[in-house]
């Protein structure tokens, strides 16, 4: 694959907390220019980021983000807050302890609540996979997609890890028919990303892609 | 200080995304037992921990935690939410990247939204001071007074470091009359718990003093 394709499966992402509008602009500006999948920005700044890209880029925010560990009416507040501002995709984070617990049918429960608010907005769950033995991520793959959900995503970015070779291939391994995958988290290079959708990932989330693009 | 004096300033705190409800029991347990300031727990047991104590502790939780960059709508809510489920104190994290573009009018306005909500339940705002500089900790803790919030708050625990004692002796420099200081993050024994006390600290958030008790 070449390097547009695969910025072409991007989600874009500036998600750090003392993020300021200068920066995310800049972020969308590159995402428009690399034709990116998305911008993914923080749910502060997206009703100002649709209004700046005007239709022109799809923007991706997060819900429930990092910790996952809000009620599941907070999550539906605010995925209904982050459409009414403009967003177009949602990345929402399940309750790690939930997963823990064996609570499959709260985080199920949860997953479908969102779902149904967001309609035929495209969602992806994230389940924090550094956190997660690998028979509980194969599990989260059928829960996630019993619950309509678009994509089960690998991580925040602001857990003990990122995406791993490994995690991914237990996604792919796992997933029923029509799930997709996105790998997200300290995805450091081309060659690295490649590796990811050759795995099987459907879409990609960082920073340094761009990034790697734009030095060149 | 003794022990029990130091105790009884502390919210004994778990907010990890992966405890299980077992693990927060045993906190709320340790909390009573030491007669601790409150329990700071993850919103999303609130309501099962405000049952399970039945009036005899104070439940403290966390809003818009930790990375802060959530949209006013949401916070509000998520405050309404966790004091309609029994919580008596409520943590809210700013949106850091506000304080970095000088936003200081959209911070205050954000808090006193919080604390209008609040009502006399105590409020404490926490500022990550290890994303701020200095005359930035300066300005905010006058912004959390005029918002009229009780408690100004070092950190989340989850960014790049904790409370310091230098960002705890700016905050007791600067601080307003009447404003109270939580040092929280990173609080390793009784002796530095003193020493922040000793600084200003009217209050202090920590996992391991409890411990530290308990294994005597």
């Amino acid at each position: 694959m070449n390097q547009n394709e695969i910025l072409h499966m991007t989600d874009h992402t500036l998600l750090k907390q003392d993020a300021t509008w200068d920066q995310i602009r800049e972020v969308l500006d590159d995402a428009m220019a690399y034709d990116c999948a998305s911008a993914c920005i923080p749910p502060v700044y997206v009703k100002q980021a649709a209004e700046y890209v005007d239709g022109k880029l799809p923007i991706c925010t997060v819900i429930g983000f990092p910790n996952g560990n809000m009620t599941t009416a907070v999550k539906v507040f605010e995925t209904k807050d982050a459409l009414e501002n403009g967003a177009s995709e949602i990345d929402m984070v399940i309750h790690v302890g939930d997963a823990k617990a064996k609570n499959w049918d709260k985080i199920q429960n949860e997953i479908a609540a969102v779902k149904e608010v967001c309609g035929d907005h495209i969602l992806k769950v994230i389940v924090e996979t550094c956190l997660l033995e690998p028979d509980e991520i194969a599990k989260l793959c059928q829960v996630v997609s019993d619950a309509k959900a678009d994509f089960i995503k690998t991580s925040t970015g602001f857990s003990t890890a990122g995406a791993t070779f490994e995690n991914v291939q237990i996604m792919a391994d796992n997933r029923p028919e029509g799930l997709k995958i996105k790998a997200a988290g300290g995805i450091s290079d081309f060659k690295d990303a490649e590796k990811f959708i050759e795995l099987g990932a459907d879409r990609l989330g960082c920073s340094r892609l761009v990034k790697i693009a734009k030095a060149k």
